[in-house]
């Protein structure tokens, strides 16, 4: 795509914005279940695209477990199509009334909710993003522009044309989701350029593909690089729940942004907990990296290693974890607050007095008590879906849905009053 | 200041910003009321300082309406003091919990309101800039870093130092806020290089300085250009009505980025309105900008011009209005969508059906119905004070106060629950 057509499909995204914005909610609802429905009337196109995909990518030497990520099914479709409906029933966060009050001179100052504009995404790998991204965005009154990594290109156009089609069959503009193809990185910086027209860019993927949209952008990111989740057992940590929150933190998905990285543990219990619950990691396939102070509770493991720091800012993704003991809660808020990515942090502890401190002193964008850090999805928090995790302070804090995809503006009623 | 003093201060700011988000709301209350007093109290030190500003401009040939701008007096310390308190008063937003929910696993899901952490303010010219700011940064939880401008230094200073003072006096750190001695702009540039230390950049005064800033900042800039505000007469405006609100809008302070800056008027009541409302304008001092079709009914007016397509854009900040007729509203509406600047639009009417699309399609951060376009200010919207401005519509949408200084964060609390 050269430059003024890249440019031009922007502008087509700004004009399906403004539309959109005067498109009433039970409009976009129904839009997004007529979305629904088309992903599963078209399941063979989807499949068929998603096989070129498959081929290509097998052709290539990726790795199964990528080729996993990367595949469609009818189970996939059905589950991508359910996500949408999800959406589809979702408050309607366009028009919302947040705050309404009189001031003394008889204004009365609401603040209601619109849409932001335009969004672009970009992305790597998983096609269910497509849709999922397209329905938060109709439920917000946003277009979308999808810009999806070249693995899964055939599936992205698919599901961009499926859900285009039955956009505008439901009588919404077609220009209100568009997927781009994938291109070298020359067209994604000058995708990058369009402040005019683009209100936010939400990267989602590797550290590297987020840190080059963040350098190149001139309009607004809202991103994560990064997630070092942490789990801090307290002194009074019962064991078993201990074990439990800890294997799920670290096995149940390893290769995912909330996955638990590293474990510290109080030192008043770490003769309590360590032997049992490494043990039990180690039977799961999982490697120790250990401080000093830990490493001689779990000897005998053949999977357990000595730490160096680069252990403790290690995003892992794999089934490898830190371990290391703490003198106590203020040992423990100091090792997140200095290795921590403001991604999720979780306390197991019976003590009331701790967890009120470890959740008010823990920065990051969500903390969890007695859960595990695999609750910080945008799903499990009962977002419906997520478009992104932010783990910058401004706009959102935490996973994303449609109303991280609005503002509020001032609306001001009077009779002729001046100041 | 060289490069590494200044990062030092921005890191002193950061370690105030660790502890102040560790103190209670109630002594961040003390703190401020300490500091309304012991501004009162150091009067004749706040009046010094100043005077020598006021020294310095006068030998550099600084204009009246700026001196006016500059000067301190006893009249304006106390209502500096007065804003200072008002903030105290303010419910405080540090640990509110804005929503909390339980999940169908028993998850308690809340969000969780918290201080963005260090934010720096650039600006311009007017002191009592500097202890608003503070006390909405102590206020949120905040470490604040105010750069101020040359013409200002002295009064800047001082405020700043009564302001550290009485917070270390109350036991908070004194480097919660800190006053940076102008520079050039290549001292500007290094501190805006500091992404790891300062969360929110928010540079107030000309749109050279704004530019400047979010061309050159690595660090979220929250930011508005220019206020393009404008002022609707429907086809149904009551007359009286439709006079006081122009003449407000436009001559109770022009220079501010609130002032009206062009007036429509709906072709049908353009000549009901017009020739009186010329008349009232013109008996002000205000200079009309008119269209083609407005100039045949201000005839006879000596300070009535042709208006050409810049004076649709201009943000005058003077005593000139620029005037168009619009066939109606949509006119209207495609109007203010092409030339507006996102931050004040106002209509005048009768009729409810034109208010609610008006309120509904009007994308602006502050839409007024029959109120002046000088209503948006925090004051007067109910914010206490303001931090700024902002017309992009990441984070904040019009108005900034306390509230605006956070950021909401997840808290989960569970009983052992896994995925």
């Amino acid at each position: 795509m050269n430059a003024s057509t890249l440019r031009r499909t922007a502008e087509r995204a700004r004009e399906a914005a403004r539309v959109l914005s005067t498109v009433t909610g039970a409009a976009r609802t129904a839009a997004l279940e007529a979305v629904a429905t088309a992903l599963l009337a078209n399941e063979p196109g989807l499949l068929a695209a998603n096989q070129r995909d498959l081929d290509e990518a097998v052709a290539k030497g990726m790795e199964p477990a990528m080729l996993d990520r990367l595949a469609l099914s009818p189970t996939r479709i059905a589950a991508m199509a359910a996500a949408v409906r999800e959406v589809a029933a979702q408050s309607d966060p366009v028009g919302e009334v947040a705050e309404s009050s009189l001031r003394p001179n008889g204004l009365r100052v609401s603040r209601v909710r619109m849409p932001l504009g335009v969004i672009a995404v970009i992305y790597e790998a998983r096609p269910n993003v497509t849709s999922d991204a397209a329905a938060l965005a109709i439920r917000s009154g946003n277009a979308i522009l999808l810009k999806g990594g070249s693995e899964a290109k055939h599936a992205n156009l698919a599901i961009g044309e499926v859900v285009s089609e039955a956009l505008a069959a439901a009588g919404l503009p077609a220009d209100a989701v568009q997927v781009l193809a994938p291109s070298d990185r020359t067209e994604l910086v000058e995708l990058l350029q369009f402040d005019d027209l683009i209100d936010l860019v939400i990267p989602r993927g590797g550290e590297g593909l987020i840190r080059f949209v963040a350098e190149h952008s001139r309009i607004p990111v809202i991103k994560h690089y990064k997630g070092v989740c942490h789990l801090f057992l307290d002194a009074s940590a019962p064991l078993e729940m201990a074990v439990a929150i800890a294997l799920n933190g670290k096995t149940s998905r390893p290769s995912v942004c909330n996955a638990t990285e590293t474990l510290l543990v109080h030192a008043a219990a770490a003769e309590r907990l360590l032997p049992t619950l490494a043990s039990a990691l180690a039977a799961q396939g999982v490697t120790l990296h250990c401080c000093e102070r830990s490493l001689p509770l779990v000897t005998g493991l053949a999977n357990a290693l000595p730490a160096t720091e680069a252990d403790w800012a290690a995003e892992y993704l794999s089934l490898d974890l830190a371990v290391r003991i703490v003198d106590d809660l203020d040992g423990a808020l100091a090792h997140i607050a200095r290795w921590g990515s403001d991604h999720t942090e979780a306390i197991v502890t019976s003590d009331q007095t701790a967890a009120d401190r470890f959740k008010g002193e823990v920065r990051s964008s969500c903390v969890m008590v007695n859960a595990s850090t695999r609750f910080n999805d945008g799903g499990e928090l009962g977002l419906g879906a997520e478009i992104g995790i932010s783990t910058t302070r401004l706009h959102a804090y935490g996973p994303m849905g449609a109303r991280e995809l609005t503002t509020l503006r001032f609306v001001v009623e009077g009779e002729g009053q001046i100041r």
